[in-house]
């Protein structure tokens, strides 16, 4: 069976893995981003931690790499990245491709996730589905029968950026009240040091495990936040008619708090479609959606 | 050439043409729908108007009809149609073909649209296409690569519905504030009368006509028209980031009142994506979009 090098880049942290065809995550190194440091010295890092993983005894047939967008899988380069502020400019495909000498896929990491749940996680049909990451941003990949979507020029659609209420905050997107500023981790902060100005800020996971407790305006906020995760899904049930919705991301281990509203929602809102055939359900790979998803889309794009 | 008898069913009136497969029509009648009279009626009259331009010496080769959803494409089956409310259960495919012994192709009116669009009208690309119609509600049909997009079970979308503002007023599909409450012909009309309660109802074509004029509150009216169409684009570009976008229905015929302002909104929102690719046009078959595109809706079904 093949193996692929697999590479997950986040705000934060890096994993680097090794994954066979069947899915299994055959060995795993991970470091810190520290983005500050530069791109280059980021990809001397990847490739080191690769290698090491090679000298193991593990031969990659090549490397997919999940990453935060916007970025292009044709060329490789990394636009503007909120959470990798220096990287712009700097090419994942010619950088890794020099330093292993191996073919490199590049995926936006929603997207990969995408293709990682589906083909590992979640049990996708052939039709449409959608996975939709929610923690301190929102985002997510369009699947049409095994096949990710793309835009114009490859473009990656932006999902959490759809506008909900025009009345609501501005986003940094240049829209007001745009699922991401209404339902990400930060929002969800956001709106209880609005209630209670003088309390220390606190982190969704904290105000779940308050809600669990039993406080009441955590209560609230748990609420407000189930309200606002089922009117973004009810816009993309109502726009895709799809047949299924994978959920993950930070916020999504809070699921069960949330679930019972947005589908209240749902049922209320999509009246127009079938709603009811749309299944909704959590991505099931957890911490290691990207770096399965990356070693999926090198495979679909290498193997015959 | 092959000739296809066409089918366009509006909750007024209905046409019916001789469609050759390179976009010619060459016949054309038209009746009132009076839906009133019932499914099997309307059938009747539609069956003979095909046989009378049969009779003129066209034989058809099969037969594509366009109809208001929701529906069935598989079956033929109406669903529950608010402008034809007693035809809930007729089979379009099962009378038809019973009627004129032919292949019949059943289509949601918006989606037919769409097809004939991108085929005879607008210059849509192999990339992703979206047709929009804004008049009485709003609607459209999305092709990918010149594929009609079906969600779960063949279903329809409805693009039309889609949350903007979930504080605005309620809409008949249960939703706050969709894309259709805010910005349908009627949404004008309701939004011109709470200004002057006292005038009387005014059509969206008048209060266009007014702004022309220069009327202060048909300005106002046509402003916020122009944004919440900008709005509603602004969502799907956000979401498909799409090759072309055709515009067509009662209200884009007054397209050039409101378009600066559309364009401006979409420009500030739709900044995650690269939304300058994505080509906004009129769409240009006018009243025959529905029979071109039922046509085509066999054509494509039917032709090798």
């Amino acid at each position: 069976m093949i193996t692929v090098g697999s590479v997950d880049i986040g705000g934060t942290k890096i994993a680097v893995g090794a994954v066979r065809e069947d899915g299994a995550i055959l060995a795993r190194h991970e470091c810190k981003t520290e983005p500050e440091k530069g791109f280059h010295n980021a990809m001397q890092r990847i490739i080191e931690m690769l290698r090491a993983i090679s000298a193991e005894g593990l031969q990659f047939k090549g490397i997919g790499v999940g990453c935060p967008g916007p970025l292009s899988p044709t060329t490789g380069v990394i636009e503007e990245v909120g959470t990798l502020p220096s990287w712009q400019g700097g090419n994942l495909l010619v950088e890794l491709e020099a330093g292993m000498n191996l073919p490199v896929v590049v995926e936006n990491d929603a997207d990969a996730a995408a293709l990682g749940e589906a083909r590992w996680g979640s049990d996708a049909s052939d039709g449409t589905f959608i996975y939709v990451t929610i923690s301190t941003g929102i985002g997510g990949g369009i699947l049409f029968g095994g096949h990710l979507y793309r835009g114009v020029d490859g473009a990656h659609p932006e999902i959490g950026h759809q506008v909900l209420d025009d009345s609501g905050r501005p986003c940094y997107c240049g829209a007001r009240g745009c699922w991401e500023s209404l339902a990400s981790g930060p929002a969800m902060t956001r709106w209880m040091r609005e209630q209670q100005p003088d309390a220390p800020n606190a982190t969704a996971s904290e105000i779940c495990e308050a809600a669990k407790l039993g406080d009441v305006l955590a209560i609230r906020c748990v609420e407000r936040e189930g309200y606002y995760i089922g009117l973004g899904l009810a816009n993309l049930i109502t726009i895709f008619a799809p047949d299924k919705i994978a959920l993950g991301g930070g916020i999504m281990k809070s699921g069960p708090l949330f679930m019972d509203i947005a589908r209240q929602v749902i049922r209320d809102i999509c009246t127009q479609v079938p709603s009811k055939k749309t299944r909704i359900a959590s991505a099931s790979l957890g911490q290691d959606s990207v770096l399965l998803g990356a070693a999926q889309a090198w495979l679909l794009r290498h193997k015959r």
